[in-house]
């Protein structure tokens, strides 16, 4: 394509108020444009790129056998009501009213779309299983959009939802899910890390992980084995523990002591001159509407994901101070000691030998306190957050932790929606049994973003052959320039006969405006012909490798094909 | 693809309230379900077909050197309050807010949008001609959805904008889109019309033109000439016309008859026993909140949008008949004489020689009346339809009339929109100038529909091999018989080496179960592998021709190639 007339209007700087360098670049590059907050155009090369990422996805998934349909984003609400999840969803929810006053909602995902139809077109084990994808426009109505692509209101979705007899065939799905979801970003030139997740909103009673692209910027923290495999998002990673066992007998009663001021873990442990990771902190909870305390280690943060799975309830929040105080506590002084409430003791804090907590009453702690006499505890387990000083639960080696975007997301579903809808099919015996669910996600959109994080510096990006926009950004220097012009335009014939898609800078602009565009473009090949286009010789260069050669045209081509297609 | 697996849920009988032949059989043939109403699943067999729609459309715009791009659907309400759309578009634009209460508009159409990401992106006219373009889900809350995708309220098109520096470019551009979308509905297999249009809410100052497909249940009525290539939209067809002189000198002065109970055309012609093409119908329009009459002869009906057009006023609207009445006409006896109102007298009906009108008074009317003399005439225009018994404009010869599905529409637009949203660049000589734009679109979506309704026949569809789900049905009559199961599979694999797409029915069926689904689902070929496997001997099936015939496995193959690949 020639550049003259393409619409790709690069930037000198991008506008103040993006962010993440991917943003920055995004924007700079003529590759989006915002039309509202988190709402975007892609302009034409930005389309190209998200055309290439969404055929690969489709490849891979028609590999596995799963069968591509569209759904509508116009979800009637009804099907939320029926699956419960019209209220649980809140103000992400788009809901709008159409002219005879019906209400609908602007698809975030299509679980109950697919759910209902599934269960009204599917009524026998022989259609089973299945596995339907879309590839989509999905709307979500974030709090606060940021970041460009990473955490739009519009966006582009590829989701798929599969339905299975049993339980062995899901975890079949699951697996080939998993694996084309590998290949996908591995094709897609993406450094990922696949990981144990915890299943937020979507549910779903079994396994499922996030396929995570490593980025600073990332909103999400991937604790990884330096040693073994184990991977997993910080919201389900766990540390490794060893029991020590407690010796209580003979401790000394529990003791008043006068700690002023001492409101915060910081502040009692310079007080006290005890370290943080022998104090004990009473955190206070709302779950579903009752207060339940969490003791933990000073040192440590409750983890609420899995608070919420220890007591199995829907809803669950830190206590606002009002309700802390509403229920007896002194705020920064809450004590475990003589509770009638639910208490949770994080499995580490049993490992403190004598517990220094609140005396709940101000500017006073108690010492000496010891689990079980002095403390009744409903429930111990792991309810904290890993840390960067914790080892592997598997293999105990250190942990590692990096920061990820999440691509990509594979859950085993169960039968949380194909109950709540009546997904049912007649087995071989003729009876009827509930359908066995997963779905599996990727953020097509997001992976614009993910992958220019990943390979841009400043004013530079390079993207993969295998997304790039186009393979080569042939260059010509100066535009009235006729040796030049003839060399460029047989070139330019020459690739595109050859199946290389080329970007061809015919502008009349000068060489470091072209050199700046195309560096923030970011085409993987950059051919150009300049002044040595007399003796019919141009500069090659591989952008990621940075290395420029001098070729005749013959070899510029033989190079850009060995490059493109290896 | 097998079909064991595959989710083509074909019906016996379609869903009592689908009227369209076409929307029975897309429900029928499994490839489409409704979620709500006029909004549609699309199932994997009618995502395929969309998604071959889609590719020709690109690939023809793409050969014009059009840029692809993609907008949200989301759009900012402020946008359309610049344009002037956000009232008058009405309840067909479906509106929301997002969580800050901020309005925003699911796109019907993406004017506003383009134009202004245009008029922020695009200075020089170094830059222009450009024409963008996008394949994309739109909205439009009609008031009454029905026939499947012809009237949906979430429907997928193409939309194209061209931008240009003169009315000269946009005549070029207008003439290239004009014949892409000629070679785009010749290659999905439409039998179709383009024909002269009316730009309706969409506006613009130049001329327009709707690609029509021909069908019964269209809801368009296309005229065009027996002899010449005149054709329109009957919203803006115009009847050749050939003026009397008239001849008023001595005429006598009116006078008042008793017509009891003729307060209709028909009533008045049958008591007087004079024929309605010598009546005069006097009808009373609200335009832009204030009474106008029109004059027109009793066999003729008003065409409102060239009365607008005459008028020069945005909203035009028969008077309800309390307005008629507090206007202080007696309905059914309204009279033009001495009113001073706007009237405008539809040309015809100046050729009437002397009038008989209501005399506004109920049971009577005038006759002798004498425009002029006795009415005062605004205006002297075509604003009425033409009807079957008119000639052509052109050529003179008769005119024909056919009910036609709009498919596309190609407007040349001025500078409506540029100029209410600034559109504007910088001229060679550095002078600012207005772009001049066109738009054009398709109703992809609407394709399947359309070519549903005119290659259908009760139970039988027949698609055409440019868009077809899969080329080939190939067909194992008996499941479990060993000849027949490797001859099949056998076919399967080398018709799929070969390049073409075969949906292989290798369900455990009885043989009328799949042929009845076959007839639906509509392949152009059908291979049926039955008795003669053991000979090694296979029937073909051409079903556009309903031609049978039996072919070895090698014969098979080059009639299938020679078939679908001419």
């Amino acid at each position: 394509m020639r550049q003259d007339k393409l619409l790709v209007p690069t930037l000198r700087e991008a506008p103040g108020d993006a962010e993440a360098n991917s943003h920055k670049l995004l924007l700079r590059g003529g590759y989006i444009r915002q039309l509202a907050a988190g709402v975007y155009t892609y302009l034409p090369l930005g389309w190209r790129v998200l055309r290439k990422v969404s055929n690969i996805v489709r490849e891979e998934m028609d590999r596995t056998g799963a069968q591509e349909l569209l759904m509508p984003a116009m979800q009637p609400a009804e099907l939320w009501q029926e699956s419960g999840r019209y209220h649980v969803y809140g103000p992400e929810l788009i809901r709008l009213k159409d002219r005879n006053d019906r209400e609908f909602a602007l698809g975030p995902t299509h679980e109950e779309v697919i759910t209902t139809l599934v269960r009204n077109e599917v009524t026998s084990y022989r259609k089973l299983p299945m596995n339907l994808y879309q590839i989509q426009t999905k709307y979500r109505d974030e709090r606060r959009p940021r970041f460009g692509l990473l955490r739009g209101r519009e966006f582009m979705m590829k989701d798929a939802y599969s339905f299975d007899v049993n339980w062995e065939g899901l975890d079949k799905v699951y697996k080939e899910m998993y694996n084309a979801y590998s290949r996908i970003f591995t094709r897609v030139g993406l450094d990922f890390r696949a990981v144990e997740a915890n299943a937020g909103s979507i549910g779903g009673e079994g396994e499922n992980h996030e396929f995570m692209a490593l980025a600073d910027i990332g909103e999400d923290t991937i604790v990884s084995c330096t040693a073994c495999d184990y991977a997993a998002n910080l919201e389900k990673a766990e540390a490794g523990f060893t029991e020590v066992p407690r010796r209580d007998e003979g401790a000394p009663a529990f003791e008043r002591i006068h700690t002023p001021g001492s409101a915060s873990i910081a502040q009692l442990s310079e007080a006290l001159g005890v370290p943080a990771n022998q104090l004990v902190k009473t955190m206070i909870y709302v779950a579903d509407g009752k207060i339940a305390a969490v003791l933990i280690r000073g040192d440590h943060e409750v983890n609420e994901l899995k608070l919420q799975e220890v007591l199995g309830f829907e809803d669950i929040r830190p206590a606002e101070s009002e309700e802390v105080a509403a229920a007896g506590f002194v705020p920064g002084f809450a004590s475990p000691v003589g509770l009638d409430v639910t208490v949770i003791a994080d499995r580490e804090v049993m490992n403190v030998a004598s517990w220094i907590v609140g005396a709940n009453e101000k500017d006073y702690h108690l010492k000496h306190v010891i689990p079980g006499r002095d403390v009744k505890i409903t429930k111990v387990a792991d309810v904290r957050n890993a840390t960067e000083g914790d080892v592997c639960p598997r293999c105990g080696k250190p942990l590692q932790f990096h920061r990820g975007i999440e691509v990509g997301h594979v859950f085993k579903l169960g039968t949380k929606y194909s109950q709540a809808l009546g997904a049912t099919f007649l087995d071989q015996e003729g009876k009827s049994q509930t359908m066995i669910m997963g779905c599996y996600g990727i953020g097509i959109s997001r992976i614009l973003s993910a992958i220019t994080e990943q390979r841009s510096d400043g004013g530079s990006m390079v993207w993969p052959v295998s997304i790039a926009p186009f393979h080569v950004h042939l260059i010509q220097i100066a535009a009235k320039d006729e040796a030049q012009r003839q060399l460029a335009e047989q070139l330019y014939e020459q690739l595109q006969a050859a199946g290389i898609e080329v970007l061809y800078d015919d502008r009349d602009e000068r060489a470091g405006v072209k050199f700046k565009d195309a560096d923030l473009m970011g085409m993987p090949i950059r051919v150009t012909v300049g002044k040595q286009a007399g003796e019919g010789l141009v500069e090659f260069k591989n952008r990621a490798e940075d290395r420029n050669e001098v070729y005749t045209a013959e070899q510029v081509m033989a190079e850009v094909l060995r490059f493109v297609k290896p």
